[in-house]
């Protein structure tokens, strides 16, 4: 593929995050270390949210245990693979954020007891801003060498229930992460054009 | 700030997309041309969305009286600068998405006379995957050298009546794009930390 020489980024970087990379369905066996996830957070926690909110919350699916509980949720068609990833996470938003926003955004302390006082815009606001998260978490995967395997077809419900048993998270993602393994891909499908995504005005 | 030899990104690319890099609020006079916005939306396209559907449209306002437009219906405190950026992109999702879906997901050509039939399924499903990628927007905005201001204090509404008279997208996110300028951001405020976010089972 060509080398995009318009960007600052580098080659070699537009590559790994963008141009090489692929949603991958099977894995190899080698794991994925807490080090490995760790350092991708490091990474990718500095990207915006609004007002700094940061509802993104992580469950690290390692134990067989709840490994089984997982795969019990997930369509058929996400069972197999979610079974056998070296490492599954759920992402989640956390409607209980703002209790945070006094340290998290100090330029407006009030925000927890005024614009997020309802849980239904705590809700929106969570949801809004995990899922832009979601796309940051996705490229850290892969900044740290890794393929990500997002899934939406899930019993959202019953991952809720079964693994946020304080009814104030909400899954926004399951994702699979590892190293890609045989035939981990279908050819690319096709991405729209500029003209057809772009207008002017 | 450390590098993070962890990951397979390189350490330049890091600070470009994440640690150097900041929400700006000032900009410079220089122009952010399209040769720029093509080259960063021919990178972050080929991240993933789900079932490859690429719900987001982006409106560029490049004309002063689409500007002068734009600027009435953003909040107060994002007026000035939404009138002085270099460029402003208004990114929405478009919730027709699916008359593209036959080509964009050929294994699966059903999903628009299926899934995608339902109007409220569309507008959840484009509006959740637009927002995924307003995350790899900004991303390549930080990616092509530039910053990215992004905004989501404005009247909805109005900008969806305004720019989209046909009532089948909905704005998720109004950004700056430009040099950042003088004091172009307060001190980074803070981010969670990795036990905040994780948890393991």
């Amino acid at each position: 593929m060509t080398t995009n020489d318009v960007l600052a980024l580098d080659a070699t970087a537009q590559d790994l995050l963008f141009r090489e990379a692929r949603t991958a369905n099977t894995f190899t066996d080698e794991p994925v270390t807490d080090e490995q996830v760790q350092a991708l957070y490091d990474l990718v926690k500095y990207a915006p949210t609004a007002m700094n909110q940061q509802p993104l919350r992580v469950v690290l699916v390692r134990s067989a245990e709840a490994r089984e509980r997982l795969v019990s949720h997930m369509s058929d068609g996400n069972k197999a693979k979610t079974a056998s990833a070296p490492l599954t996470a759920i992402l989640a938003a956390d409607y209980e954020f703002h209790h945070e926003m006094p340290t998290l955004f100090p330029h407006f302390p009030q925000a927890k007891d005024t614009v997020f006082a309802a849980r239904s815009s705590r809700e929106e606001s969570a949801r809004f801003n995990a899922t832009i998260q979601l796309g940051y978490f996705i490229l850290g995967v892969r900044a740290a060498g890794l393929a990500a395997g997002p899934m939406l077809g899930y019993d959202a419900e019953g991952i809720n229930k079964e693994f946020f048993a304080d009814g104030e998270h909400g899954v926004v993602s399951v994702v699979n992460i590892g190293k890609p393994g045989e035939n981990a891909w279908y050819p690319r499908s096709p991405r729209l054009s500029f003209d057809e995504v772009f207008t002017t005005v």
